[in-house]
């Protein structure tokens, strides 16, 4: 039996996701830890949030117990990221980034991380959504692209822990054919519509159920960021890029916006939420055509293989198709490739919250240990 | 770049599921060897079916093209698995089995297999749900177990193609707590049941739908080999070990046959079909009984963790439940866990069929070469 091997563990993020994967991280360790037959070993030596930075000088391990008030202590000010690349390259074991951050700037230096053959894991969606030409930067240096440097998986990006990326990519490696991809991708888009038009009738005005949601933590701090399709655009970006298709951007296909035109210049999100009710109207206007129908509205995303058509927006649904059947935050993932014909491969279940996201981080660790051996 | 290395593959059975993942793989390999940064390239080297053999005394390539007329005319006896893998050890690069047989044979010999350092890839559900004892075996020796030999991976035996077996384990694995697994596991039941009693009302006698099934290929040549309910029990035996059961055997919990006690000791499967008719009325009678509930029937299995409870057999749902809404033969797994809470992840599609059986196998095959490198 060969001596386990120590992999170090550098973690950008402790929001929400951050703390519940660090969570997961400590059980993971110490789980391992108690395996004598375990190959790998994990060693925290980084913990940043936006203003400061933990860090182990002589990569010995930082505590997976108290990391957070240790954090609290720290004087050391935030590194930008090509200091951090630079600091963990000189790692004298395999390192892995964490990146529970949504930042922009963390997801256009993975090539470079990559490149020093550190990998990466993380639920941040930017650098898969950005432009296509980041996208093929980033596979064209990945171990597990076309290069040789570190590995990066990125399963929480779409669906949280949903097995839906993971899933995609099987069909496209084994050669399925996939024509068409549908759901509901947005935890709170789901739960939103579910408030606002339940199967069976009910629910409240467009902008109280905003505000209902706002209030249970289920949209962001300013729900524009929610209602304006963006979220949903850039998993639609990543999904159609793995299914083959060169799409440019989540602002290259047709998005719908569920900000009302005369809204998008308000100041605030305090301001938006003050004005959003004189917009009620056209919202119980298609709500109302819906029930007419014997159906319900719901938003929704679909990539058209074949045709190169992605697209975002609002959508009626029979009351007895399973998208109108969601509960609560769910997400609902329908592939239809060649191989599962007219049913299609369906991935349902949360596709928000802290625990399952970092699940999904989690998971990912462990397929980059497994390739590290 | 380092040079691509070459990974020799050996392939037991060419039924139905045998031939679609000779047809994969003979795509797979040809991607592979059009991509010069693709690390491994695939050489198929032995080729069984039940009666006879085809292997390359030198290791040198077999066709993948003409392996069929070559398999036809070779005159080779079959070899037992131990001489099999005895040729396969002595082999110059890393070795991967595909066992797409059903053999209990084949099944036991995978320690053995393992410990030479030989991966395998199967959808036979024999040695994951045979003695508790043989599971041990397998996962003591195998690399992504406790061991140090080959990797072994079984996606297919549950399923089919869909992520059932490898979401299941990163659950377990990322320290996510599965209270409870419940579906329809079986392709042949579900079009059974949906057929015998769909939403909505309709449907023949069972037997006569039965014979329908048979006739349309969704049954086993001997129908007694899918309504007996082992083939549910062994994907629960298997669901029930990853989840941490040490569930002994698929028949050491309660599973409801739907062989009439009668006809258990039926000859042959022609008299079994010929007399199933007369015990129709059980059968109608418990399809009565759930119309007036407002439910159907479908034949479920179910794990309840925590209470250590497995069981196989007929059940009612609401015709508003996912599982009554399954359409031609599809599967549906659901999983309460801890993380997910009340709304279970589902995974849905077909579960059965030669190209998405094929499908998991030539995923696994891929996870194996990438472990590989």
């Amino acid at each position: 039996m060969p001596a386990p091997r120590q992999v170090f563990i550098a973690v950008i993020g402790v929001g929400g996701v951050g703390k519940c994967f660090l969570s997961q991280l400590s059980k993971l360790a110490s789980r391992q830890s108690q395996d004598p037959s375990h190959p790998t070993y994990l060693s925290l030596i980084l913990v940043s949030r936006s203003n400061k930075l933990l860090f182990s000088e002589s990569y010995r391990p930082l505590s997976l117990s108290t990391w957070e008030a240790d954090l609290d202590a720290s004087k050391t000010p935030v590194l930008d990221p090509l200091a951090i690349a630079e600091y963990l390259s000189t790692a004298p074991e395999k390192v892995v980034v964490v990146d529970n951050t949504s930042s922009q700037d963390v997801a256009e230096n993975y090539p470079i991380f990559l490149k020093k053959g550190i990998s990466i894991v993380t639920p941040n969606k930017k650098a898969f959504s950005g432009t296509y030409d980041l996208w093929q930067d980033i596979f064209a240096v990945a171990n597990n692209g076309q290069g040789t440097g570190g590995y990066v998986f990125h399963e929480s990006s779409v669906g949280a822990g949903l097995p839906v990326i993971s899933t995609l990519r099987e069909l496209v490696e084994t050669g399925d054919e996939v024509r068409r991809i549908e759901g509901v991708f947005s935890g709170t888009m789901s739960f939103l519509f579910n408030s606002f038009m339940p199967v069976g009738g009910g629910g409240g005005k467009f902008s109280e159920e905003v505000k209902k949601a706002k209030d249970l933590g289920y949209t962001e701090p300013d729900p524009r960021d929610d209602l304006n399709g963006l979220d949903v655009a850039r998993k639609l970006t990543i999904l159609a890029r793995i299914a083959g298709l060169e799409t440019q951007s989540p602002t290259s296909f047709p998005v719908q916006s569920l900000i009302p035109k005369e809204l998008e210049s308000c100041k605030s999100g305090d301001e938006f939420m003050q004005k959003l009710g004189q917009y009620d109207g056209d919202m119980e206007k298609l709500k109302k055509e819906a029930a007419d129908e014997g159906k319900v509205v719901r938003f929704v995303g679909s990539i058209d293989v074949q045709k190169n058509d992605v697209k975002v927006g609002l959508e009626k649904f029979d009351v007895s198709h399973p998208i109108a059947a969601l509960k609560g935050s769910d997400n609902i993932i329908s592939f239809y490739t060649k191989r599962y014909g007219d049913n299609p491969l369906i991935i349902q279940g949360a596709g928000a919250g802290g625990d399952v996201t970092a699940m999904g981080v989690t998971g990912d660790l462990i397929k980059v240990l497994r390739l590290l051996r």
